[in-house]
């Protein structure tokens, strides 16, 4: 192991046309200004003032902090490209109040400040460290971005009191974050800072962390938040699926600097144990509701997927710091599947409203109990996005990330540039003192043509082949395809987008002797309101060719296959003898990510098939 | 509606021959001194002592009362025919404790005297009513089986006491019973006494039911105890379903007597709620693990089914009691669904361990949780039979219930025997003063052979002509064949026993597209010792001939199918392009009620076909 790739920062890059361009404009337009007035209405950005009294509304969640942390790096994020002083007010505004309710001794957090003053670094279940982190992160971004100190200064005088209570003084109720944020943050922190602590104290974090430290409460196992073992003993990604990948992520970040192998070994071994046994074919991970975690091998459900939108996103974030690592296509690919399924799933087309759990399957009227069966225990996935959460960690996140998509593009070792990702956009890198300009410009995903050009100097390329295509592909290295191209030269990938027919391993006991449709890396699913409801009844025809309809708006085309389907008559009994008969009928797949955007309607991933 | 047909009470028929003789010998000779010995070493006979001090092993839980008072029920059926001195001598020593234990004012209840004295009828959810009922059933049939008036005569002082606080007085925390029972107890306290006052106890409890009674707890809802409605509203069989069969019981009983045309409405509305929305094709009945409940219609998950063999007892004694107000073969159609399948499932075949949830699909590896995810919360059901539970209210009802088994096979109207089931069994009738012996000889279901002769005198005869079978069987009324035999007189019914494929409903979501094998009333299912393991992955041919195979030892025959398995390659990754191909296999199928007594296996009910 040896650290690879240098990203290059998201703003160097401009994302000049087709697919996410779109998707950013709808998020910088729409979500950010959506999840800002959810965030105003339910007390939210009030809770900064520090004066909530019982017998308030909007009591302030313990996870409060961190809501509002994410949407201020989304601003600061859009603010690179697209400068808004309204907005940037509005930010201040917040920081003002946090640097004003701050301590003396730098301590910031809303809950510990008016609901449990008493309690400040006793309950390792709170999300104090986790709130803090994500203060880190969005003071680093909101002073790159505007060049403004003030809540950077802040942090860092709260960074500096957390190392003295939890390394120097060592007085705290616990040990290490109970919800791991923090170190991820901290190391953002140090790049930012140069200062040295701040890269020790999160080093100091994710060394600490084991069983010696205190459970979260008395039924949660120590998995539960990855502090079963020391981190370099770990291989099989347990517990809660953010908290694995963001501490998953700032153990990458810490290789990156150290070049441990014995520490690259346990990311990579996490990596393979999430994305070749524990993932959806959509990317998401954490498939149990109940602790929103990774459970054990292939226990995939799909009517009872969980999925969380924030653990996707954070295997984005784990895969990019890996692939900075080492740079092999698994990582991008994974990166590639989630960013076209779980993630876009997460938001609706309008971006509005958002996915907290991003389900396999959905029946609707199984999500709606009655007042007779409400008490049974089995959570059904909600049919449709909602516009806020009581825990709404899911649409400031998404600003984020898709305010930054421009990090997943591309990286460079400081002679080749990779290209990970196929999105029309534009860089300079500098080689030997010279500006070269990097211009790729595609459709995809709805084509799977890439053209790539290059002036100022000759560029040395490797361009991912995406896992999904076949063929030659000259000289490749782990997943990329190897060449120069000379100053003023053009290249072309035509990638084929034939949709495709995808199984999983027999272990997927819920996808058992079903498929799923595929183009490129986006996920196909059926919906009751374009085949009726009864899904699970209905059989798509493995002999017939799948038509590509470019009719829709959904970028990629909708598709066409036949299929078969079986029923019960209206009168029938409810055990008959014999097995009804299938009638041929037309079905039509549209993208996963598109789901749940024309009302309630029952939708399955995995179908069955007749051969 | 009118009170139709007169049960024949067990004791006046045997069971010459076959399958239930040989069932019944192992109640009698293993079972019942299976569950006493578990019994005793958990110290639930001990506990009639009624000096269990804080500190001592084995504290009584609040339903030990009626885990020995059904036993001793069982001793007292199975020593009609087969009386052992040794077996009431323990019976009288339980019961003379009782009687010294038994309070001045009639009450009785260990765990109110010995646990929590001071909440006497305060705690709706503690089974201090079911308790007294099953102890009112004990004193019933042990006095009839032996004379012995002692516990009858201390049951009814305490059904006296109990009339006085619920009835007359009015001073108790709830106003009828947490778990149905006593209802249906009492009619039986009634019937053995005629004492009116019983009878009527028993119609004020069903009849103050309603939703002015408490909650049982403070987030259980009515419905689970069948307190949301009066219930001759009640409409849709809700709640726990071995509460819900044990009130529809007695709501029949209740019918019987006062032939109220509202009360049978809702039994039979009740009993078409269950058996044709609500029950596994088993007759497994409460599909929810969470409250051992009856959720809504077709909810039926295979995996996660419940299914509990108490629950499949109750839906017996409810469609036995429907089928006197009502000859119609539907009801006896349900005994004999549960009689071959849930009912059998729940006991091994050596008669020494039990299924307390009889699931219609088992993964013995998701029931084993490591310590990393034992915290989540999704329950599989135990792949496995245990010897006794920590709730253990089935083995000791399976005793009573197998050794009663004669009650199940025919009932008269005065004019006609009805004969329900087809077992070999002899009893002897009244008519026109004469006694006319009416013999039964069957191998079923290992045959539809049935033989019913007569002699003594002319009997007119009624004889269910199961559901499955097609044919004309000569004038019928409600699914009964109708004829005469004269004295000296046979018939012989040859019901076709083919194997046949059977669906569910559509709507029944975890059978879509799948089917299971029957016999006559037998369902079948695959085991992964006979088939490997992967039964999700294995298609059952629909279009090649099922073989019966004779040379196992199940009574019913073993089947052999032709079938097709697909499987992804050791090396295939979790996700894939294309489908794996099938490849022809060999199929056996065993009865479902001999799943799991060859080891832990993986079994499925519901199969993938190929059509």
């Amino acid at each position: 192991m040896k650290a690879g790739l240098k990203p290059i920062p998201f703003y160097k890059t401009e994302i000049t046309d087709g697919f996410w361009k779109e998707r950013q404009r709808i998020n910088r337009e729409v979500t950010l200004y959506a999840v800002r007035d959810r965030f105003k209405e339910t007390g939210r950005f009030d809770a900064f003032r520090c004066d909530w009294k019982e017998g308030d509304p909007n009591k302030p969640h313990f996870f409060w902090d961190s809501d509002i942390a994410k949407w201020i790096e989304g601003v600061a994020n859009v603010c690179r490209r697209h400068p808004d002083p309204e907005l940037i007010r509005e930010c201040d505004e917040v920081i003002d109040l946090i640097v004003k309710n701050q301590g003396e001794d730098g301590y910031f957090n809303i809950y510990f400040t008016v609901i449990a003053p008493e309690r400040r670094f006793l309950d390792r279940d709170k999300h104090e460290l986790y709130c803090a982190g994500h203060l880190f992160e969005a003071a680093v971004a909101y002073y790159e971005a505007t060049g403004k100190r003030k809540l950077l200064d802040a942090m860092c005088r709260y960074a500096d009191y957390i190392e003295k209570r939890f390394k120097t003084d060592r007085d705290t109720g616990f040990k290490t974050s109970g919800h791991e944020e923090i170190e991820l943050a901290l190391f953002r922190l140090y790049e930012c800072t140069g200062e040295q602590r701040y890269f020790d104290l999160a080093e100091f974090f994710i060394n600490e962390r084991g069983p010696d430290d205190v459970p979260l409460s008395p039924t949660s196992a120590l998995a539960y938040n990855q502090s079963h073992l020391p981190v370099r003993r770990q291989r099989e990604a347990v517990g809660h699926a953010v908290r694995a990948t963001y501490l998953y992520s700032a153990m990458a970040d810490l290789c990156a600097y150290t070049e441990d192998p014995e520490l690259f070994e346990a990311c990579d071994e996490l990596f393979d144990s999430i994305t070749k046994r524990r993932m959806y074919v959509t990317g998401g991970i954490g498939s149990s509701a109940s602790g929103e975690a990774l459970t054990r091998d292939y226990d995939l459900p799909n009517i009872l997927s969980y999925s969380e939108s924030c653990a996707g996103m954070g295997l984005i974030f784990f895969a990019l710091r890996m692939l900075s690592l080492n740079p092999d296509s698994k990582y991008a690919d994974v990166i590639e599947r989630v960013m076209y399924n779980n993630l876009l799933s997460s938001t609706s087309i309008d971006g509005k409203s958002f996915f907290y759990t991003n389900p396999l399957e959905t029946i609707p009227y199984l999500y709606y109990k009655d007042n007779i069966t409400e008490y049974y225990k089995i959570k059904y996935p909600k049919p449709t996005r909602s516009q806020v959460f009581k825990t709404s960690c899911c649409p400031s996140n998404i600003v984020r990330v898709i305010s930054s998509m421009e990090n997943l593009i591309w990286g460079e070792d400081g002679e080749r540039l990779y290209i990970h990702q196929f999105i029309s956009a534009e860089t300079t890198v500098t080689r030997d003192g010279r500006d070269v300009r990097v211009t790729m410009r595609t459709d995809y995903p709805k084509s799977g043509r890439v053209e790539i050009s290059v002036s100022g100097a000759p560029l040395k390329l490797a361009v991912r082949i995406p896992y999904f295509v076949k063929g030659n592909y000259g000289k490749t290295q782990h997943g990329y395809a190897l060449l120069t191209l000379q100053d003023g030269e053009s290249t072309v990938f035509e990638f084929d987008m034939t949709p495709r027919i995808v199984e999983a391993r027999d272990e997927v006991l819920f996808a058992a002797c079903k498929c799923c449709v595929m183009r490129g890396p986006v996920v196909y699913c059926s919906e009751a309101i374009d085949n009726g409801e009864g899904i699970r009844n209905t059989l798509l025809d493995l002999t017939t060719k799948i038509e590509e309809d470019y009719t829709g708006n959904y970028h990629s085309p909708v598709l066409r296959a036949e299929g078969w389907r079986r029923s019960t008559p209206n009168d029938a009994p409810l055990y008959s003898d014999g097995v009804s008969p299938l009638r041929k009928v037309e079905l039509t797949l549209i993208p996963y990510y598109a789901f749940a955007n024309r009302g309630e309607s029952e939708m399955s991933v995995w179908l069955r098939y007749k051969m």
